[in-house]
């Protein structure tokens, strides 16, 4: 087993991503573009596109979602790129941080010194019901959509399993919704930029202006357990317990550590990067944890030489409110089963001690397949660098972490990043 | 720009493939199984599975083809491979060597030394105008598709532009359907096990049994003539000159250099690995050469320190009669325009002086896309250790070449081996 460590430093030295949310008149190319746009503008000392040498785009199924293959040298050729090295990684939900990761690789072998990481996905353009069949194809097939398992049924599993384990009850899944919505309030590009409180108070407003009664929710609480407000998806998880239908994409430019200064004098480094892979859901013993989460999570740490302790945020797959929770424990940041007190007791918010999806996460943001690894990676740029606006963390972060789960944990991505001015 | 050189060598160590053919019975899943059982009965000294670290998967739609996405995990899995890292890598048809790259790249960033790299291709599921459409997925779909192309009118488009420049006849890609049928013929793993004489002759044979009158076909270029032997598929280029669709799966292992010895004492390395891109071919003003096909083989020639004349076989992307007679000169070893010519000529047969597509190429091996540019690089596995047994081609094969295309040349993979024991 060769060692641990990258044998060349890397370091992000831009970041941009598309508005996440419902974009009928856009396409994939048309969501990377804005991303890709964005990325070039926040090079601090500006980027002549030709010094990109290669690229990597994250997505998972633009062949579904859009009918269209062979998507990375499209969206190269659209911003200008032709004739660079141009590939797809797919990995379902986690395409897109295994494209930060074979970005990481190419520069560490030395063949290239900067590269350039996608991530796109165009997903509305399907009805609901068709989406819901889409993401399915993340599953094993023939043994568990033929059993009749959708996402929020596997997360739905996940949840009973952890709450017979360890006595969570489904209320304490809403802490983790009502928090991230806190934070994609404050963030421009996400989905749903409001509060649940707001969308609540809209919800009452919107039934006052047609002159129906208003509803007779007293407060969040009431408002998140009433099942025409949060309709039940797969029990005990509710819509607010979902991540949304989104289309949206996301850049980061990655370049060798020696030419980091050609471009920024405040890179992100990429300190650690792992990934691992599991047998489906359906084939476990255990639902309470993704052990490809933890080895990649376990990885990471030793390739980076920190601990969990070090780590001061982190931009977890919150696909459901559940997956938060057992990501918070499979990254260690808490022990298993103390995961939902931590987000109860607010330890996950942006003021508390391990702020967690301050982006607003997959839940408040949007999740964009594809683009959903490559945007964690943004935030973290944005909160290291202390231009994250008014979602910003108290204090500085030195070290920061990604967590990107494609399917039910049949794989997982982890990146550490270490702010390095 | 970096150096072009591999950091760190690379050798095959093992390489295998499952039959091509249509498989009712069988999934990607199981053909990958066999192409991997067979890769790991090459290995010389023996493989134990637990060496290996890390996992890259070809495949164009798995999506489209059989409604299953996040493959490579599955497949690590099925192979019992769990937990390695796992990335499906797309590039349209160019997705085997595209994979077979990201291998090269990661054993040069010293984070691995023992990389699995697989192709998959499911694809006679479909009814086969679905799979056209499929294929289609492959083009700049919003441009080219919604003006009516298809793949075999885009090939089309690329002959006749050829014979208008080089006055070469629709006659004349026939040399290259006989001679691929001719080695594929040799080939035991080929989905067409059969020269077009002996096809000829089976046509006569069948309607002489069913008491029809025999056709009057007196040689086989009567027969290639024949509307309804060979019907027309899109002017000029008929069935036989059409690659098949076809289910099928490759494998190779790749190992660093300096454990090489660990398992084989007959490696076959990889020299040099090249990759492009190109607008998709609306967008181009030349059609006779594909410049991402140019520009890879240069840049792997560049990085081998080898030129044409030192290369003994070729295995190129001959999608198409016309594909391979272009890539003939893209990869330099005949100039424009002479490529049919040295066909006619019989310089690219077994026993000619470049022998290209031994193993009979994608038009009688068969075209399992994401598995073929995997496939290639087994086939050059087997004729450099002397181990292609009819189909051997004579006397030493110290240096050898693949050549991927994705599409219509949006992308474009290169790779030189050499022997070297």
């Amino acid at each position: 087993m060769p060692i641990n460590k990258l044998p060349r430093g890397v370091a992000i030295v831009g970041a941009g991503m598309s508005k996440f949310g419902a974009f009928p008149d856009k396409n994939g190319r048309d969501l990377f573009v804005e991303a890709y746009k964005e990325m070039t503008r926040s090079v601090d000392k500006g980027l002549d596109p030709s010094a990109i040498e290669c690229f990597y785009l994250g997505n998972f199924s633009s062949d579904l979602f859009e009918r269209q293959g062979h998507t990375a040298p499209l969206l190269a050729d659209a911003v200008g790129l032709t004739p660079i090295p141009a590939a797809r990684v797919e990995n379902a939900c986690a395409s897109g941080a295994t494209a930060l990761r074979q970005g990481v690789i190419a520069i560490a072998s030395g063949l290239y010194d900067v590269v350039l990481v996608g991530g796109a996905e165009k997903m509305t353009n399907l009805p609901t019901a068709d989406v819901t069949d889409t993401l399915a194809t993340a599953a094993d097939v023939p043994f568990e959509i033929a059993a009749g398992f959708t996402f929020p049924g596997f997360y739905a599993a996940i949840a009973t399993a952890y709450m017979a384990r360890y006595g969570m009850k489904p209320e304490h899944l809403m802490n983790v919704a009502i928090k991230n919505h806190d934070n994609g309030a404050l963030n421009p590009k996400a989905q749903f930029g409001v509060t649940i409180q707001k969308w609540m108070e809209g919800r009452v407003a919107a039934a006052l202006k047609k002159g129906k009664p208003a509803p007779a929710w007293s407060d969040i609480w009431d408002f998140l357990h009433d099942d025409s407000a949060n309709p039940m998806v797969a029990w005990p998880l509710r819509l607010f317990d979902c991540s949304p239908i989104t289309d949206g994409a996301s850049a980061v430019l990655l370049v060798a550590e020696e030419r980091v200064r050609e471009f920024t004098d405040h890179p992100i480094r990429i300190l650690g990067s792992a990934q691992a892979s599991d047998a489906a859901l359906h084939d476990r013993a255990d639902l309470t944890s993704l052990p490809a989460a933890k080895l990649a999570a376990s990885r990471a740490y030793e390739m980076a030489g920190v601990t969990p302790k070090d780590i001061r945020i982190a931009e977890v797959h919150d696909c459901f409110t559940i997956a938060e929770v057992v990501a918070s424990e499979d990254i260690d940041f808490f022990a298993p089963g103390e995961g939902f007190k931590a987000a109860e007791d607010g330890m996950t918010a942006r003021e508390g001690a391990k702020p967690i999806n301050t982006s607003g996460g997959l839940k408040s943001k949007g999740h964009p397949v594809g683009a959903s690894g490559v945007a964690q990676a943004v935030e973290v740029w944005k909160q290291m660098r202390v231009e994250a606006g008014e979602r910003q963390v108290p204090g500085d972060v030195p070290l920061a972490m990604t967590h990107n789960v494609g399917a039910t944990g049949s794989t997982c991505v982890v990146h550490i990043y270490e702010r390095r001015d």
